[in-house]
């Protein structure tokens, strides 16, 4: 099979991978929760923050409104949780939400999901490096003094490392995770001990301040606009729920309880953290303004363009902690750490979603190929382009980045539970054992619970933050949609042009018999290659073919023609303006004409070189020939490779290509159970 | 030959086309003067005012020296025409200075001239487009105010001309060049008039101000030193005089004689334009310094940074014309028109000059077919970035780029003459008739003259302005020239291991046999027909290979190959990880290490479309495993087209890219004469 030199790599680095990964890409509990819950978690880390921003616009009073949003959203994230642990049992394959709308309401809502989705992961990124960036910045005023410079640097070291295809470890993700978890803990606990056993007074850096409403007064109708706005922002800590209903495969047995327990851990963790960071800006006095530099009021005068308004998690962090301090510092890096992460999470799940996508011809299917590296890194550099695009056009300010996050979140929630209600009512009508009937009612009632709520926030997500900047989500959405669409209608108009007719016999006269040509310009190895190989294919004839482009070389290779004795018959065209390609179509051409029963193939001998300078220096005019040649019916174009030393560099290339392995690896599980069978069947 | 259908078109446009050329391209001289003068004319526009400048280094007094630099300006001109009459006459055949120093000097003498030549080109058109752009600015204040914009864009229209392929007639030269020099010498006479007969006082718009010398009364050493410099910067005007000798197959005959005279009127033009208009200058009393802002003073005060050096030519025209009249504005356009030419004369010789050195394999071998359009573009686009990247660096300040313009062009003189001297030496060795004898000596002695001269501006040039600019000059030289030197060792490498052996066996074992292998993914029409191709071909072995990534295709691929009774065995490879390229490399790769002697041809079907995008939808799979077999050494790859509906675009795309044609075709005349016969010779 192998060379036995390359025995020993293969042990080290080719084969070995295989087991490997198929071994650790099944997660334990303790592994799954960080690396599909830093999204959820981490959005903890803005989610509070937005909220009272909101609030603030009616003043300071409005802030006790705070803890029933607070409230509303746990609400939420245990209906959104208790549906989705529907999802999981019902679908142990890790179909997402795109597979769940496509299954159960057709294509045009699978397409809205993947489209919806599409948007939310680029805004994933968007939004958790911005708020990474404030939250690091909190504790290094450079970063938030160029925030928007460090946003994109960020990005571009994900994307790099991403392409280069870091293999995603569960440990790398555990680590931040567990300390950021571990630190809000101990925040709010400690911050409650002080609070409440040590009675001190907890005191935010922004404590002292005022703040100018926007509008004062608010009450009615306008009031409860803003509520519900309010209640918007905090739905951000949603976002990203959903990922552990793709990855069910990549969990140990039993697969589809340990995900769900996973996901209820996941669902606890994010409200208790969203509450306790609540209750902390309450208690320690969090000021927080949408419009700081003016509505901000210290020693009577606005703060001005020039103040930085840290996060609210940096901000009772000071509080409890104390303003740079240890503990303090620990917890802003292990934050922005998360937020990177939930960054990251996202170049894994949109190459993942394309390549499902292209696997339903929505897009290029060289897309299909799972683990391919071009097709990830196609996906990979559309992500980073969009959300840089976000990034610079919003200045990296996580606060109006979140006025088009959630319309993503909320059309795949609801769209995947309309769709597992009608799941349910679909099995419901064959299933005739009452105890599996009255589960399956069980769920269908938390699905369309789940459904109709999701749906509601949806309506008010949409209806408070549209001329905020969901319009530009809805817009997106479209755009992905409707080119998804257009890619679907080319594939499937190409699909019915070339099915294969019943009746065995081509569209055009058949041909039967092969006139080969071999294109020649010197006599040299890569020649007398092309010479004995098409010899070997036993065509019905065969002639050398060469243009004359230089007289003077024309002739010293007639003349070694004769001299080596070659058996083949040299053909020379003419060409008065130099040119190569030209003079050989219309010859090709007219074969074709004047025997319309015989195919043409032409052979071309190739270099084969070893760096992408050498190409400019080579094969330039046989490429160009050779693309047009294949427009030409009844032709076939055959390359004859002839390797120059230098091409060994470009087979090393590709070997280390072949051990790359795609980014998102851990969190999808192994691809199928089949047995481990060697590729090459012919042994 | 040709259909029925496509004679009408041959005739309007197709074959038409050739005969047309090569009556076109053969020019009267009255169209030859403008066509290969709009250089060296155009460059009176700048070259009296650079001397002007570096005389006012000295104070206004200097300015009494300018007759004497103008005189040796001319000396110069005509030892430079003399010079190249006699290359016109000995290389009738168009062999320009790089074709004369690698025939009579060597080919590193010509690849030091070809350096010199391309970063001449370059300068070319960054000087006369900023040239041109001041020359505009006199007439119209928003050019002059944003200099870069107007020169950056006015490359980028030059350069999408030239893209398209905009045809080169004669006429379109000779209007603005005969309105320019018409002009001119109107400027000159009715100056004269006014000054001589009328005993008018011409008045330049600067003839109020003072120069406030950097260096008063300079003498000894440091006043030759800056007369030397100002001569330099006055040779300005000798730019673009060598066009004419490789263009010597573009005149009517008798070609050389009809060149040489060409050659003589356009020095007498030039020099007559360039001292008239210095001695109007002297006449109105123009004004100039090399730092006007702080240099010239006026009432008193320096002029400050918002003052705007009219060139010296418009201040001429506005003192003889009167500043905005009709007359003046006339002038300036026809000035910029006749420097924007100058810069297109690059535009056609930079690809040229490329495609010569192509053919001595210098540069990529793709660039060597003449007319090449995809050649033509890349040195179009080459010389563009250039002169865009030079504009910008330079603000697109005239003055500051004329430094570094002359290096070239002197290089080229001074070698070029030299190389003539050695001809003549050649051929006095052979040559017996006296007349004869006589005639080759006193060439000998103008061109040996000519080189000494041209030797020694040049050793001025590069000692006057070295730290002014001339070094980046050199350093182009040298960055071209080591990138010469390293694609041709490249080649010359390759060449020599690619050389056949004498002995007609190959290096590796010689394939007796041929597997040829069909790759199928569905059973569609382009998979058929490449079936029936392969059939056709009678390879001794033959099998359909299919590599599973989705086993339900894989499944209805089995059943409908075994419904149609293909009568072809179809394998079906395994591929755990949904790739496609691995499992058909290992495969080919162990049919080679299990049968060497056999080569295996793998049979590709492939879809060919008509738009760019489609491309992306389409093939790449087929694209890259290509790519990757044609490194396994023994395998041969064969594409079978099947042509879809939409490829029609692009054929027709493809008819009209080759019925461009190329740039500059009208200066080069036609190829070679050679008997008119149809490319395809077998009828």
């Amino acid at each position: 099979m192998s060379k036995l030199t390359d025995v020993p790599k293969r042990i080290l680095i080719g084969r070995a991978l295989r087991s490997d990964r198929l071994g650790e890409t099944l997660l334990p509990k303790r592994i799954a929760l960080p690396v599909f819950a830093s999204d959820p978690l981490s959005s903890v880390a803005y989610a509070p923050g937005e909220v009272l921003l909101v609030l603030s616009i009616a003043g300071v009073s409005a802030y006790h409104f705070s803890p029933w949003i607070a409230l509303a959203v746990v609400v939420l994230m245990f209906t959104v949780v208790a549906s989705y642990r529907q999802n999981v049992h019902a679908y142990p394959s890790g179909g997402g939400d795109y597979e769940v709308a496509t299954t159960n309401l057709g294509p045009k809502a699978g397409l809205t999901v993947a489209s919806a989705l599409l948007v939310d992961y680029v805004l994933t990124v968007a939004v958790s490096i911005s708020s990474g960036v404030e939250n690091l910045g909190s504790a290094i005023p450079f970063v938030v003094e160029n925030k928007v410079l460090v946003a994109v640097t960020i990005i571009v070291l994900l994307t790099v490392m991403n392409l280069r295809g870091v293999r995603e470890s569960g440990k790398l993700f555990a680590i931040p995770t567990y300390v950021f978890v571990t630190g809000v803990f101990l925040m709010i606990a400690w911050g409650a001990f002080r609070g409440l056993v040590l009675d001190d007074t907890l005191k935010a850096p922004t404590a002292d301040f005022e703040i100018q409403a926007e509008h004062q007064g608010l009450a009615g109708f306008a009031l409860v606009f803003l509520l519900l706005r309010a209640f918007s922002s905090g739905c951000a800590a949603l976002t990203g729920v959903e990922a552990i209903s793709n990855g069910v495969p990549a969990f140990r047995k039993p697969k589809s309880r340990n995900a769900a327990n996973t996901l209820a851990l996941m669902g606890l963790l994010a409200v208790t953290m969203f509450c306790g960071i609540i209750g902390l800006a309450m208690a320690s006095d969090v000021r927080m303004a949408e419009n700081p530099a003016k509505d901000l009021v210290h020693d009577g005068a606005p703060v001005g363009d020039g103040y930085v308004q840290d996060p609210v998690i940096s901000q009772v962090a000071a509080a409890v902690f104390g303003d740079g301090t240890f503990l303090f510092v620990v917890l802003a890096a292990a934050t922005a750490l998360v937020l990177f992460l939930a960054a990251n999470t996202a170049y894994n799940g949109f190459p993942l979603l394309g390549s499902i996508l292209a696997q339903d011809r929505y897009l290029p299917r060289q897309l299909h190929t799972r683990g391919d590296r071009l097709a990830f890194s196609n996906g990979i550099v559309v992500l980073a382009g969009a959300a840089t695009l976000l990034v610079v056009i919003y200045g990296a300010d996580s606060t109006r980045l979140i006025q088009l996050y959630i319309v993503g979140v909320f059309v795949s929630f609801t769209l995947s539970q309309t769709g597992m209600v009608r799941h349910w009512n679909r099995h419901l009508r064959t299933e005739n054992d009452p105890a599996k009937r009255r589960h399956m009612k069980r769920s269908r009632a938390i699905n369309a619970f789940g459904a109709f709520f999701t749906g509601l926030v949806l309506v008010v997500v949409l209806v408070t933050k549209f001329t905020h900047g969901a319009w530009v989500a809805l817009l997106g959405m479209v755009i992905f949609y409707a080119t998804m669409t257009a890619i679907r209608r080319h594939y499937d108009r190409v699909a019915e042009e070339i099915s294969a007719p019943e009746e065995p016999t081509d569209d055009v006269v058949r041909p039967s018999r092969v006139h080969s040509i071999v294109l020649v310009s010197k006599l040299h190895r890569p020649t007398l290659r092309a010479l004995s190989y098409a010899k070997l294919m036993r065509s019905d004839t065969l002639e050398a073919l060469s243009v004359n482009v230089d007289p003077e070389e024309t002739r010293a290779l007639k003349e070694e023609w004769d001299r080596r004795a070659i058996d083949v018959p040299l053909k020379v065209l003419d060409s008065p303006y130099r040119e190569i390609t030209r003079p050989i179509i219309e010859y090709v051409k007219n074969l074709r004409h004047e025997s319309p029963r015989e195919a043409v193939s032409v052979i071309i001998p190739e270099y084969v070189v070893g760096h992408w300078y050498e190409h400019l220096l080579h094969n330039q005019s046989a490429l160009r020939l050779k693309g047009r040649l294949l427009f030409t019916p009844g032709v076939m174009v055959t390359s004859v490779p002839y390797q120059l030393e230098s091409s060994e560099a470009a087979k090393k290339r590709a070997r280390r290509r072949q051990e790359w392995s795609a980014p998102g690896a851990v969190r999808r599980g192994p691809v199928e159970k089949r047995s481990p069978k060697e590729p090459t069947a012919k042994k």
